[in-house]
């Protein structure tokens, strides 16, 4: 088992600063940057939405082209740099290119991403301001630039594990913003991973998206997909520790896995308006994609969420949206639990809610007990084969609403 | 252009009551029978979702063996039947069966539906007695037997159309329920369509599907699909009008149409916690389908929904809805405007808000002004093809978090 702490004392070769560029009002932090002694082996993930947010554009042909030989990335806030045209992609590379002339290094050795209201075109004289505050700055506060990355999420979120391997000590570490897959108004859903291990190009990429299947894919708020979704993994390889061996790399997934746990976790836990954290564990479908499908139709079901907010052990809706999530489910096969807390203590499922096709039969006050708690567990077995899913979501409240309902001001 | 009036006067040959069988509390109407005087040919569509109710699957195999000698359905509010297993099942076949012995016909002449709570029982007790009082009851009360079918609806549903055929004169007149595509703890939207011409069975399940296609499948409240959804067509031929002429189909279809549209968009009119009518208008799309993938996409999306919610002409969460609804949409090529109203004047598509892949530099004034109407028209040209859908949806307020939330009492 992986520790993973949440906070980042530091990792060798990379420097990092979250400063005040002036987007915000008043002095909260609203950019950063990440850099990194060497050039790093750089891997990246970005959404699947058509609509693609001019820095996530600019990224992909970066890492495209130039996956080796990243230095740097840096984040504004505020502004998300989405649906801005030509214009939005000559910001993103003047954005790229201010912080190449700030950190002494080439344009294309620098990545770019921006988060906050779409439609809106970057300040280029604030970006600018940004740039030259950070790079005077760099140093280990990750705190700070964890904070520089927030939108309307209430607090920063960080992750670090250090390994031992047989060639010695290196150190994973992340950050991560969002509050809701989309946030108000906002796009959204960003993450930097650094590692000062030596990775090749493959190991990078192969690495980084399964750790991407088994945490940022495995999250729900509100169902939405973000114009603006990536996440980067950059390794250095300043500790000297290579992946030669299977096992080494198995041992790298393994907390890199964790770390983008963590991350993915926090955003859910710090989601717009969340006051419960839920697990749906689908167990017994055909496959593992149909368990996924399921788990994600439930934890997009807007009445299951307002069910959970309303503290009612509602089997019901998660059985009909499991049913209308457009793969096979046969409801006289599949058993449901719930149990409280974010994992079962000793495998025990909890009190079991529906079986046999109706439900069991269960004493409300055990059920309405399990509610009352801000952690619950959802067993759903489909009975139907081995696939399996594990999705974190979260319930949709009145704050959700207000949230995103206000103007944009 | 078909005139659809909001009441009923009568459809020859049909019975209707809606009494008070002692299901819901006081002495509000929960319980209906639709009688004809001669056998129906009859048409139904049922919902997608694979958790089926009791009273689906029931009405499923009797239009399989029976469809042309359909009497009467008898419809239950309070509890949907839905996963009630074995005897559930039975428990529909018994409200036939009671149905009948009250009006004098054959089990297999009846249909059932239920509306109300998963997972509860039906209490047959209770059956019994409405379908005795009901069943003295028959006459041309319409408002009564719309009423009686409401869950939290907080309006009956009735829509007529007479319409003048070389044949003579005939009537459609239909009735639903619903509001939410699940209602809370509750399961759903109901259709009960009848008409005094005489239709064949393939006449009748031909332009029902077609009518439905253009109606119910095109309206959402809150993306759930419903254990229970069903709509049926019961045409008793009492006119002595046949359809002969693909003329006269085509009358038919234009005026039952007109009815399922009138039924489907009273029900978004009246959801939970709706204070917005929104018309989403895609054209220009590679396809019919994309069109309404798109479509059904942004009027799903929680961020969409409480936007308009908040009165914010949110152009950019409404495109990234777009952007990942899975089929191709390529945000240069779009177009978004935005009018008030239920209908575009003289085809004027009002403001323009995005082109060109990015804000189309409008006053926002003008923008908060059509923002504080009730309806509101969105049209968004693809500039893809000629692909066109029409889907008919709503806000997302602090009601329907309140409704939804609610414990099961």
């Amino acid at each position: 088992m992986v520790e993973v702490k949440a906070s980042i004392d530091g990792v060798k070769g990379f420097q990092v600063a979250g400063v005040h560029a002036g987007l915000k009002k008043d002095d909260a932090l609203d950019f950063a940057i990440i850099r990194s002694s060497r050039p790093c082996v750089t891997a990246g993930v970005f959404t699947t939405n058509t609509v693609k947010a001019a820095p996530v554009l600019y990224n992909m042909e970066r890492l495209r082209t130039n996956p080796s030989q990243i230095r740097a990335v840096a984040i504004n806030t505020v502004s998300a740099n989405a649906c801005t045209g030509q214009q939005g992609m000559d910001n993103s590379r003047q954005m790229a290119s201010l912080t190449a002339t700030q950190l002494e290094c080439e344009t294309h050795e620098v990545l770019v991403m921006s988060t906050g209201v779409i439609g809106m075109q970057l300040p280029m004289d604030k970006i600018a301001s940004g740039t030259a505050i950070a790079a005077r700055l760099m140093a280990d506060d990750w705190e700070a630039t964890a904070d520089a990355i927030r939108t309307t999420d209430t607090r920063p979120k960080m992750a670090q594990v250090t390994l031992l391997s047989p060639h010695g000590q290196y150190t994973i570490a992340g950050i991560s913003k969002g509050s809701g897959m989309i946030a108000p108004n906002m796009a959204t859903t960003l993450g930097v991973i650094v590692t000062d291990a030596k990775l090749t190009l493959e190991q990078a990429n192969q690495t980084l998206k399964s750790a991407m299947d088994a945490s940022f894919n495995k999250i729900v708020v509100d169902g939405d997909t973000s114009t603006n979704d990536m996440v980067v993994l950059m390794a250095n390889g300043f500790s000297g520790v290579t992946l030669d061996a299977s096992f080494d790399v198995a041992q790298f997934q393994e907390a890199l896995t964790a770390v983008a746990i963590k991350l993915a976790q926090d955003v859910v836990r710090d989601g717009e308006g969340v006051t419960k954290f839920i697990t749906l564990h689908i167990t017994g479908a055909a496959n593992d994609e149909i368990a996924d499908k399921i788990a994600h139709t439930i934890a997009s079901s807007p009445l299951v969420k307002t069910a959970f907010f309303g503290k009612d052990a509602n089997w019901g809706r998660m059985v009909a949206a499991a049913g209308r999530s457009g793969v096979p489910f046969d409801p006289d096969k599949a058993q449901l639990w719930m149990s409280s807390g974010e994992e079962l203590f000793e495998g025990d499922k909890g009190l079991l809610l529906f079986a046999n096709g109706t439900y069991a039969d269960y004493p409300e006050s055990a059920a309405a007990e399990i509610m009352e708690e801000d952690s619950i567990y959802i067993s759903l077995d489909c009975g139907d084969g081995e696939g399996e899913s594990v999705v974190w979501t979260c319930d949709l409240s009145h704050d959700y609403v207000s949230i995103n309902g206000d103007y944009r001001t």
